[in-house]
């Protein structure tokens, strides 16, 4: 028996919420944090590890799937739950952002977007329409609406009319998705730092309804100030009943302001690809391993930490295998920083539950301004 | 309670012989392969996966150790053991082989080797005391002695003026070695492709008196026949009731031929540095996953392995993370091939206990000799 795919909230504090989002491939708590699986694997995990930190949902790259090994060739081998073994929820993207930001020669015209694999110099074409059938090819639990990411900085008109754009696909998006049992589209309002061009595009979603509601076109350099400023005047208008969902967010204490903003999804590339440079993530802020002062130190890098990482391996191991560029380096790092983040989450919705975010939220931005542990 | 050294031999089957070395850091079921973890880690393998792939023993190398961390560094940490996470026996070579095949500016004397490090120019120089010594503050459970790894072809007067050379190291490197209980060190005979030069090599190493004796200077180019050949009038020498490790050896059926000539022991990067490149061993001999025959491919790599990998993973899967450089590809790969390692190993020593030896090389010969299984 299939599942509807629904959001339930069980407990609110101010305005973030907790709750629960029903899928055709199991439970998604919220706040949410997807760890990004661009080629469908997370880099440096297998897919057990990444369940075991306590991650419920990944993310997938539309962009990346369909050059290689292909949308098609994936639904030929089952789909990408089957294809990469991870049986729970994946979220695709639906291309538009990594278009804009990797692709070669892109020429964007009303109906689509043209460009160059930046693989092989391929040429391809995207459309709305294109974009949800090879999130249907592979699969995805939940689908974006293919989107114009506006680029920062952006004028007001310039911000308008790409927005508008997206408005537009976003209605043919709607159009063209199937809506299997258990399987959400989610639309993005767009809009840039502008408020009225945020509740024009909230809007326009909103009489086209989507099981989802993500928030788009930040994340892009306009900082943290200007971001939550961006929530303050954008979530209030989203519908209560739909989960809100933060594109390409970010450091922890990015998600825990966004999250007392209202918002209940993130993903971001942070915590996998700074692990693979050298970059862990505690509750005394981000270290960087390949720092001398780690290179004999035999403490954990976070002695607070339970994930497997920190229960068995030094700093002065970690320091080692990174400098020395092994793969067993990304894999830790990586590992330690998926299961930090799933912490987080696991954290604020306790919080929540609790009626404690205030004071979890001002805890953890006061232990991140007290910086890491001494030297030994 | 500290255990004593041993080696015991527990089953015969024509040369072959299967058994259990003790150590102070547990048993050694041998025949055994031990995987390569060159600088502190079995290259993209977790200590706990390459444990779960059935292996006892591990190698670590010298040479890369005392350039990167440092044996001081990693005596001060504790030792290798508790350094990289790994409990059992580790066995580190003495430094000879990768100064020569890695280094630059080596010149050998009568002393020693003073050589530069292949990764920042740093003089370094190695002596069979400092090797030894080196190889202690690793915590090495057994020790090797300090060789010239006589180069291939070489003539049979280079080959006896480089063997004698390390048959005097040899005996520095017995004076040198403190021998705690537990641990072991091991001699290793020389004398290239030359039966009298190996002849008194044994004699020479015999006389000194070694806990186990290893066979060096082949898999060095001379080809599986004249390996043989170097072991059929080498191996029956050596001490009956001591181990005998062959060094650097190899692929599958090269371990199943050196079995059947009494080796008790190997080493090889095959299955590891192999697999970070896509290739992948089976029953039915090596393939290349990068291969366009896989990229549809459902099955595992082997439909007759019970590993983790082939439970879970297509060749399909495989070959899309090869062929996208991804760590997963890497790490999924080499543990496979540990695996596959490993039950040639088990399948060896169950052989022997069974005195089916023959039928089990027959067997195996014939089963690569019939090649991968055909496409879908």
């Amino acid at each position: 028996m299939s599942q509807d795919f629904s959001f339930t909230i069980l407990a609110r504090d101010g305005n973030a919420r907790s709750g629960v989002i029903r899928t055709a491939h199991g439970e998604i708590r919220t706040p949410a944090f997807m760890p990004v699986g661009t080629a469908g694997t997370v880099k440096a995990m297998t897919p057990q590890s990444v369940r075991a930190s306590g991650a419920d949902i990944i993310l997938g790259n539309t962009y990346h799937l369909m050059l290689r090994p292909g949308a098609e060739r994936v639904a030929r081998l089952g789909g990408l739950h089957r294809f990469m073994q991870w049986p729970g929820p994946i979220l695709t993207d639906s291309g538009g952002y990594q278009v804009m930001s990797l692709a070669a020669l892109r020429r964007i015209d009303e109906d689509g977007v043209t460009f160059q694999s930046h693989l092989d110099g391929a040429r391809h074409r995207l459309t709305p329409e294109r974009s949800i059938e090879i999130q249907h090819l592979l699969d995805a639990t939940i689908t974006m609406a293919f989107d114009e990411c506006t680029p920062f900085p952006a004028t007001e008109e310039e911000a308008a009319n790409s927005m508008r754009l997206s408005m537009r696909w976003a209605e043919r998006c709607r159009a063209a998705f199937a809506g299997e049992r258990g399987y959400g589209l989610f639309g993005i309002v767009q809009g840039g730092v502008y408020a009225p061009l945020r509740h024009e595009s909230v809007e326009a979603l909103k009489r086209i309804g989507f099981d989802g509601y993500a928030v788009g076109g930040l994340a892009v350099g306009e900082g943290q100030d200007t971001m939550f400023e961006v929530l303050d005047f954008t979530v209030p208008h989203l519908p209560e009943d739909r989960p809100r969902y933060l594109m390409g967010v970010g450091r922890p204490l990015d998600i825990v302001g966004a999250v007392e903003r209202g918002i209940d999804m993130f993903d971001c590339v942070m915590p996998t690809r700074s692990g693979r440079t050298g970059q862990a993530f505690t509750w005394r802020g981000p270290i960087n391993i390949r720092n001398a002062r780690h290179a004999e130190d035999p403490r954990p890098i976070d002695p607070q930490c339970p994930c497997p990482v920190c229960r068995d391996f030094s700093r002065a191991y970690l320091h080692h295998l990174v400098k020395s560029g092994e793969i067993l380096g990304a894999m830790l790092m990586t590992q330690h920083n998926l299961h930090h983040y799933q912490a987080v989450m696991s954290g604020l919705r306790a919080a929540i539950r609790e009626g404690q975010l205030r004071e979890f939220a001002e805890a953890a931005r006061a232990r991140e301004a007290e910086g890491d542990i001494a030297p030994v």
